[in-house]
């Protein structure tokens, strides 16, 4: 059996000198609290704190981070008691934990991996790999630990330091567990996010279930332009109630438009009617998106924008299984072009706050840097996704930074469903911020002292400010 | 006099901690035979065994990477006894040299200047630098050499230990080389590879010409979309009597398609009765894709795509030299949507490998490492062709490891038709991934027995696995 | 406060080995003139030797790279001085100066920083940072010197070490400032640049004016094919009288065309008779790439293309303040397509030299380096605009050296209006490159003399090759 120990210097450059300053930058900022202000962590978890049930069921079935690796070596989703549509299959977990041991070898080299071990050693005290020999004494370590109060949802928030943490919930979601996170008296911080998707892209194919849910919510007529827009609002109100301080948005593109009203009503009557083209759908995603920019600058949510995933690639996978089962691929995406009829309406608002987003990285330097480095109000949201990585970190701030700056970007997401691993990610974040940080020191790009200040920033300041998470912050953009 | 040496630490990170790490995988693998699974050697070397002429018509004549450079700057393709579609020039072998030795500068900082000196070197000795100087020198060193039985064809294989080496055939070969060598009693395994992109692609010159000597080749009707296909399965059966394991399909984009036998009837129909359209041409390259990719199910041989080189870029050099040329530019790449169609069909086969190689930096990250770390059937290629390099390989491992990790790829092609220069290129490969290695374990992102296992991995397993190489591989695939 | 002071060793890695290679060749080129062929300094400077006003109108008010950074934070135009198109706001210059002092570290990890903090302290010996604190000992100090005849553009011309400094005037310029430079006796070799996008692009605003120019200053009928060409004849004729040595050019795309006299005629007929498309503004723009790529090889002038910049993206902006305020993103931009035309009519011409830019970095390893590497007549410009800094230029030499050399390269251009950063650019260039020179030296890639040979040439040989600076150079291209 190999130790499983984390490396204190973990993510920090092997030149003596350049370590020594990102270890000290580390230090300054390794133990300040967590702020996630974007996520999908589940609500219920902090409004019931009720305990997970296993390792399995908690670690591997519903994260598809491990899972599809695990799968496109041939593994079948059920001997991993991944659900499927229809159920979750007859797998024993422990036997679904043990498949998953036997092959972690396959995650050498990713961040799954830095973040499994991490919460592997930090949250249970394990201290040999992960592997088919150690498969049934991490089952047997993590399934008892979960049952401890010390390992509920609540006191791992607490044990964690999160200072802030943001779900994310659709326009038709009644914000049940919010309410009851609030009626319950816990101090936690843990907010809702207005991601109105499925009631603005009708090729979702929840469309239809989602207006209905919306309408009722609200009360307005969602299928007229104004009583939609309407409802948009109430929507917005509500989910501010329960916290939010953002929006989030993520189509398969950046596209944004700006229609007249008599346009917007001819459109949203197709779209409504059902006598929509592909070209409709789209053009009114995009609409939205600006109709959306445009209720920001009115009720000072920070909006979001996540595009260029081509969604359930997979079309066997996605019948089988449904969404989220590790087939959304990245794709090309274009903000210059895409972004322009929105921007002509927001984009020299000086108190709205929209954070881009990419999966495309090639857009970094070429695009997004140009763009956040002069519309007051863009912002360059963290490496997303595949590229919450440290590779993908460093290529971020060495692509971005010469061109937009670090204060035009916003700090760490987590952006995860992974609830445990949250303070593994943001620890990545900061090894790799600090490496840069030191980096620009040793090579006499920057002095000490701003780096110092700098290490602060990208971990509590630009987030705490891009998301308006302090008392007052709201407000001031408001109409 | 400069001289000529090869620093053992070459291709090191200069960090001597970092080294040291690198130093000792690479100890590891050094020495590793060498896995050639896809190239462009000539088998009639291996079947006749005969002696090479002169340094100029090896080493520099039929190299396009290295006289490519040379014409950038102004030198005529004559001068280097570069062949013309009408015959060689009349230029002296070693008045040729004798301008590339002159021009050798403008090799510095690219990997041909590094696979060269080491041919320069290990292969013939040789301790100064190219340069005017040593021009002479060097052309009656190599050619000398190049007369005695150790630089014959099958000794070099035998002393660069070659333990596999895949050649590159059309559908329309008649094999007569591999039958040669098999005849010959020699053991070197030298086999081919089934590359029918000549009758597939309608837009080739050699279209025609190639569909006779295919219906010849195999007796079927070829003008018929099932006799097509028959011969298609005819050939892949020869190809793999001939040792083959693998098949190859090199077209402009990576566009598949899924069509019903009633529409590739009617489409073939178009192709061969000369009244086909440009996205005819396009769309049936499209659907051989696929059709490829079934008979691999049905027969088990790997697939290899290589898409995205605009071939022929230069009309005037085209008009008067042909093919191959230095003259393909690559172009932007699509996979995402491009092989949805061919993943809808077979994607999630287990037992089928399909191994992507791409020109196009920006799908690393973004396109191929998402698409391999999840459909089981992909896998991706190595660094190809212009990326085939020290920067080249490094961006690889970059962009590919974390979301594809390291099992999702094939271990390294040399894919050259410079023979000698395939321990150069070998040892490249081994050195960067050692490297690369080396500078996780140093940033603690890895521990340093799992990177003694990658590193033979990267250089053996692998390889050996994905082209299906260990007896009775191929069989494990077969329907 | 804190101190400013530049550290020696900036730029260069900090591994101690590596450092010491790069501060060697640095050593060896720091002290050479400066070489620079394009750029938008204001000839008007050379010819009247008058001196600047204050630190807010030479060095913050003109500068879009600062004050864009400035504007994406919120900060008003209005409130840097940056002039409007109907004048210059009322703002207080010191006031100006004191805003940007008071945000200057939004500049952190910028290649601005850079530049500033080196004009600060070697042009005007200041040795404390800016901020809120010292912003008016920076005020007074500037404004201080720019009064003095040392800080007249003349003396510094001669202190900087300027050996040829271009500028870039339209085809509708008489040109005065420079035959005022000539007549004055001065020694400055200060010559202009040929570019007529604002005679060539009918959807530039200022087209109509700038064709009535083009017609007063050549007296050919620019109404027709082939007095337009004529015309164009006659200024390049001009501009070569003036010192030019190079044309520009710089639309949104690279598209090029290759049209037959009958064709040109047609579309030119529709550019000038007021009836033309979008498509055939674009296609006259191609069209008209090919025709100065013929002059070019007529009169030998270097060409430049600079593609792929969206000019004025934000129309508000635009509307109040025009052209040239930070609101000119890049897009991706295609080469391989879009430049076949134009090196099907001259792509093989060697005396013709075209110097290919770009905005887009995915471009430089997958076209422009494989481009480059091939054709003679092209050449690749150093890193431009958002990627003229640290990163981009080692970004720059990381993906296009394998494949392109050293050799195809043409050293470095500062690009830039602000007249005392280009001391402090060329610095950065030279250290970057020596950077990378000893990395491949530290990495048993190149000879260390080898490394030696190449810092002069990337200083200076290969730009005045590129450029034809030498007496006799341009003639070598006449026809």
């Amino acid at each position: 059996m190999h130790p499983l120990a984390l490396d204190p210097d973990r993510l920090f450059p092997a030149d003596p000198g350049t370590r020594g300053l990102a270890r000290a930058l580390y230090a300054q900022v390794a133990g300040l609290p967590i702020v996630s202000p974007h996520g999908h962590t589940d609500p219920a978890w902090f409004a019931s704190n009720a305990a997970w049930e296993n390792a399995t069921e908690l670690l591997l079935a519903p994260d598809h981070y491990v899972f599809r690796m695990l799968y496109s070596q041939g593994i079948d989703l059920d001997a991993l008691r991944v659900p499927r549509k229809d159920g979750v299959p007859a797998t024993d977990p422990r036997s679904a934990w043990r498949v998953f041991a036997s092959n972690y070898h396959l995650f050498r080299g990713t961040p799954s991996r830095m973040w499994l071990d991490h919460v592997f050693a930090e949250v249970f005290g394990i201290d040999r790999l992960l592997s088919a020999d150690s498969a049934d004494h991490y089952y047997d370590t993590i399934t008892d630990a979960l049952a401890t109060p010390a390992c509920r949802p609540r006191a791992l928030f607490d044990r964690f330091r999160i200072d802030f943490l943001a779900t994310t919930e659709g326009a038709d979601d009644p914000l049940v567990h919010h309410a009851a996170i609030r009626e319950s008296g816990w101090k936690g911080r843990v907010v809702t996010t207005y991601r109105p998707d499925s009631v603005i892209d009708v090729e979702h194919e929840a469309f239809a279930g989602a207006m209905q849910a919306f309408a009722d919510l609200t009360g307005e007529d969602v299928h007229s332009w104004s009583g939609y827009l309407a409802a948009h609002r109430k929507r917005r109100a509500d989910f501010r109630a329960a916290g939010a301080t953002a929006t989030d948005h993520g189509f398969a593109t950046a596209q944004t438009a700006n229609l007249s009203t008599a346009q917007c009503e001819a459109l949203f009557g197709r779209i409504v009617g059902g006598n929509w083209t592909p070209a409709d759908a789209e053009l009114f995603r995009a609409q939205m998106l600006t109709e959306m920019a445009k209720m920001s600058v009115e009720d000072g949510m920070t909006m979001q924008i996540h595009p260029g995933s081509c969604r359930n690639h997979n079309a066997a996978l996605f019948h089988s299984h449904g969404r989220d089962k590790g087939a959304d691929i990245p794709m090309r995406t274009d903000y210059v072009g895409a972004l322009k009829p929105m921007l002509d309406v927001v984009g020299n608002e000086r108190d709205l706050t929209i954070i881009l987003f990419t999966l495309d990285e090639s857009t970094y330097a070429r695009e997004l840097a140009p763009l956040a480095g002069h519309y007051p109000c863009l912002r360059l949201g963290p490496a997303w996704w595949f590229h919450d990585s440290p590779e993908g970190m460093r290529r971020f701030r060495e692509m971005t930074t010469e061109t937009a700056g670090f204060y035009n970007t916003v700090g760490f997401n987590d952006d995860t469903r992974a609830f445990l691993s949250i303070p593994a990610r943001h620890d990545v974040a900061r090894r790799v911020d600090c490496a840069f940080l030191a980096r620009l020191v040793a090579e006499g790009r920057m002095q000490d002292w701003e780096a110092a200040e700098l290490a602060t920033d990208l971990t509590s300041t630009l987030v705490r400010k891009a998301y308006k998470l302090d008392p007052g912050a709201l407000e001031v953009g408001t109409a």
